[in-house]
C-alpha cells in the first residue's frame, strides 16, 4: 500500500490545514468534509481537515468552531499537519505561511496568483529544498485545468503563444458593453451590483489581476522566470461603447487579453548580445479581436486560454475562470495529487526556469493598432493622416470614412508594426492640424496576417 | 539531484524504445532527437533513444538504421531500455509487448485507444504490481489534453458528465455534408482523397473508434471500469444529406457524439439491487446538436471535449485531434513525465476504479430524438402519428410538415424520453397505415431541457 516504509496509510490520515475561508476557502473546507469517501479512495489514505485558519472567530461559518483559529502560523506548524492549502490571498502573510510550511516539508496549494507572479522563484527553491511541492492550478483560470496542462501536458512540446481571457471581471463588463451598447460607467455599476466588481475593482479593471496571470502563464509556457513587473499592462477604464460599435464595425469585438508571446530571434544579428535567443513578449490590454475568432464567443465571467505549440498546434482551454465552487476544484485537484505524493513518495515538477529567455520591450512587440480620429471635415485630411503613417513605417490595411454633425470620423486599421512605430505615429497624429482628437486606439490581435 | 540513491542522472541517460514509426512514430523520433537539450533540462537527465521497432526495415525512415529494429520483444528487453512508447496500435502485439515492458517495471506511454479501451485492467495491474507508470494522453483526442485532467486536475472534483467530438474522420465528413450539403458517399470520396479517412474507413465511420475513446472516457470521468462493450455505439454512415437539411431547419447541426453521462439512481426504489447508487450511460451516435451549443462549430478533423462537474462546473478542451505531430505532442508530454518519475522515483496515479457504478442499458438512457416521416398527404395523418407517441408516453416538442411530390414530410422533434419509448414509438410508426416509411430517426442533444 505505501512505498518505501512510509507512515502514511489508510489509518494514518494525511492531515490538511486551510488558510482563509472566503468564498474559495468556505467551498474547500466543505468538499473535504462532505467528499471524504471519494477523497480517500483517491488518494489512498484519509483527508483529515486539522484545522481552518481565520481573521474573526465571531462568524458562524457553519463548522465546527474547534477547527477555527486566527494564528495561522501555529496552525501551519502543527506536527499533524502535512498539507497547507493557502485562499487567503495577498502577499502577507501568506508569503511567509507558505515558506513556513514548505521549508517544514509540507506541500502547499494555493490559488494567490499576485503572490506567484512576483515569488515563485522564492517559494519554490523552498519546496525544491524540502522536497515539498508547490502547486497552484486554482491561481490561473479558476476551475480551467490551464497550469498543469503547461507543466506537464505540454513538458514535450515548444509553446509559442499564449492568449487568454483570465479576468471574469472585466470580460463581463466588456461582453456586456458589447451586447447592450451601454457606456462603461453604466456596465461597471452593474457588475458591481451583480457582484462580479468588486468595491474597488482596480485590481481587475486595470489589468492588475490578469497581467499575474499572464506573468505566471509567461513563465510555464517559455521556461524563463517572468514576474508581473515584467508585463505591460493596460486595463479597459479607457474603453467607451464608441470603441464597441467601431470594433463592430469592422467584424471585431473587444476583449481584455493577457498575451504571451515567443518573439522569434533576428537571424545574422551580429554581435547580438542575445546570441540569437528567441524573446519573450508578455502584455495584457484591451484589444480588437476578430468574430470568428474563438477567444471573442467566451462570455459574461467565463475564461479560456489558447495555447499554441509546435507539435500539438493549437488547443483551448474554456470554463469559469473564478467563483467559490469552480476555483476550488482547481484546489481540490491540486491538493488530491499532493496529498498521494506524500502517499507514494512522488514530487510534483519544480519550477523549470531554465531558458531564461530575455523579455522584449512592448516597442518591440508586433501588434495592429485600430485608430479613431476626429478630424476636420475637409479635403486633404486623409492625405495628411495617411502620411504619418508611411512616414513612420506603418501600413495601413483599411479606412473608413463618415461624416458627422462636426467633422469627421476616421477610423484606420493598420496592418502589423511595432509598438514603437505605431506610438510614434499616434503621437505625430494628435499633432496635425487637421486632426481635433485622437480618441480611441485599441490593438487588434488575433487576426491571421 | 536524485532521490533514494536513484542510479539516473546527468551523466546517466534515461533509455527509451519506441515501438511503431508510423505518423505519429515518426514524429516522436524526431523529437526526441531535434529537442534534445530541451528534453534533457525538463526531465533532469537526458532521454536517449535506444532503438524502434518497425515492420519493415526495407524503407528509408531518415534515421540511423542501427536504430531499427524488427524484434520488438527483444528491444523492449534491452536492460537499457527504462521506458516503452508504443505507437504501433492494434491489439497484438501491443498488449503482450506492453505487458511485458511493464511487468519489467518499464513505464509505457502508448496511444492505443483500442487495446486500452478492452484491456486497461490487466496492464494496469501489471503496472501496480512493478510500480511502472501507465501513460495514454494520446489514446483519447490527439494533442488535446483531456486524459490527464480527467485523472489530476478532476481528481478532487466529481464529474457528471463528459460529451465529446473525437474522431476526426466523421467530424470532418459531417462538417463537409453541413457545409456543401453533399451526400454522404461523395463526401467520404473526398475525405479519402484528403487523406482525413483510411482505406476502410470503418473503423471510423461506424464509431468503433469514438467508441473505445469513449469507454476511456467514461472509466476516468466515473472511476469505473468502463469497456469497448459497454458503448452503445452507431455510426454515421445512414446520415443523409436530407438528415442536415432538416437539422438546420431546426437551428442544429449533426455531429458524431461520444456521451458518457452519470444517471443519478432514482430515489426510494424498493428492492433494488443496486442500492441506490448512480448508473453510467456510455454511448457514440450521430445526434443534432442545437447552433448554439459549443460543439458545434467544432469543425473539421477537430476534435472538443466538454466535460460537466459538480465544482468546476463546465469545461471545455479543443484541439486537435489526430495527426502526427499532435498526437506525438501528447506521448512526449507523457515520456516526459514517466521520466521524471523514473529520475525522481514518482508515481502516476493508478487505475482508479472503487466507484464501480453500473451501466445504464441504453433503453433507460433520456434522450430527444428528431424524427422524419414520409406519410400519405391527407387529413388524419397528425392525429394518427401524435397519437402513437402519446401512447408511448413520449411528448412532442415541434412538428413541421412539408408537402412533397407525393404524399408529406413530418419532422416531430420530441422532448426527453427514454431510448425504449422512443423505439418503441417508431417502431409503431412504422406500422402506421398513413406512414409510408420512417426516412430517418436522429437523437437531438445538448439542449436544454
Amino acid at each position: 500500500m505505501t512505498d518505501q516504509g512510509h507512515p502514511f496509510g489508510s489509518d494514518h490520515p494525511i492531515g490538511v490545514a486551510v488558510l482563509g475561508m472566503g468564498n474559495v476557502g468556505t467551498e474547500v473546507v466543505r468538499i473535504i468534509q462532505e467528499q471524504s469517501q471519494d477523497l480517500r479512495q483517491r488518494v489512498g489514505a484519509p483527508l483529515v481537515l486539522r484545522g481552518v485558519a481565520v481573521r474573526r472567530l465571531d462568524v458562524d461559518r457553519g463548522i465546527d468552531p474547534e477547527l477555527l483559529t486566527t494564528d495561522a502560523r501555529a496552525l501551519v506548524n502543527r506536527e499533524d499537519v502535512d498539507l497547507v492549502v493557502e485562499v487567503m490571498g495577498g502577499i502577507d502573510p501568506a508569503r511567509e505561511l507558505i515558506g513556513t510550511a514548505l521549508t517544514a516539508g509540507k506541500s502547499v496549494v494555493t490559488a494567490n496568483k499576485a503572490l506567484l507572479a512576483d515569488y515563485t522563484g522564492e517559494l519554490a527553491a523552498a519546496a525544491e529544498h524540502s522536497r515539498a511541492d508547490l502547486y497552484f492550478e486554482a491561481a490561473v483560470a479558476g476551475a480551467i485545468p490551464v497550469v498543469r496542462p503547461l507543466i506537464q501536458s505540454l513538458s514535450g512540446d515548444r509553446v509559442n503563444r499564449v492568449v487568454g481571457i483570465v479576468n471574469g471581471t472585466t470580460n463581463f463588463i466588456l461582453s456586456a458593453m458589447d451586447e447592450t451598447g451601454a457606456d462603461y460607467s453604466a456596465t461597471l455599476a452593474e457588475a458591481t451590483r451583480l457582484g462580479y466588481a468588486e468595491a474597488d475593482p482596480t485590481a481587475d479593471v486595470e489589468g492588475f489581476d490578469a497581467a499575474a496571470k499572464a506573468a505566471i502563464l509567461a513563465s510555464l509556457a517559455f521556461h524563463t522566470r517572468v514576474t508581473a513587473a515584467d508585463v505591460y499592462r493596460e486595463g479597459i477604464s479607457r474603453i467607451t461603447s464608441e470603441d464597441l460599435e467601431t470594433a463592430a464595425a469592422v467584424g471585431c469585438t473587444v476583449k481584455l487579453l493577457a498575451i504571451c508571446e515567443r518573439v522569434p530571434a533576428s537571424p545574422g544579428e551580429p554581435g547580438s548580445a542575445q546570441g540569437g535567443k528567441d524573446r519573450i513578449s508578455v502584455r495584457v490590454y484591451p484589444a480588437l479581436i476578430p468574430r470568428k475568432h474563438p477567444l471573442s464567443s467566451v462570455s459574461g465571467a467565463f475564461n479560456a486560454v489558447v495555447v499554441e505549440a509546435e507539435n500539438a498546434g493549437r488547443l483551448m482551454f474554456y470554463g469559469q475562470g473564478a467563483g467559490g465552487a469552480p476555483t476550488a476544484s482547481a484546489v481540490m485537484g491540486d491538493l488530491v495529487m499532493a496529498a498521494r505524493n506524500k502517499f507514494f513518495g512522488g514530487r510534483a515538477p519544480g519550477e523549470s526556469v531554465y531558458a531564461e529567455l530575455p523579455i522584449a520591450p512592448i516597442g518591440d512587440t508586433p501588434t495592429r493598432y485600430h485608430v479613431n480620429l476626429k478630424v476636420a471635415d475637409r479635403t486633404g485630411v486623409l492625405q495628411a493622416v495617411a502620411g504619418e503613417f508611411a512616414q513612420h513605417g506603418v501600413s495601413i490595411s483599411t479606412v473608413r470614412q463618415e461624416g458627422q454633425d462636426e467633422g469627421a470620423r476616421l477610423v484606420v486599421v493598420t496592418h502589423h508594426a511595432t509598438e514603437s512605430a505605431l506610438a510614434d505615429t499616434v503621437a505625430a497624429l494628435a499633432e496635425l492640424e487637421s486632426v481635433t482628437s485622437v480618441t480611441s486606439v485599441v490593438r487588434l490581435e488575433g487576426t491571421e496576417e
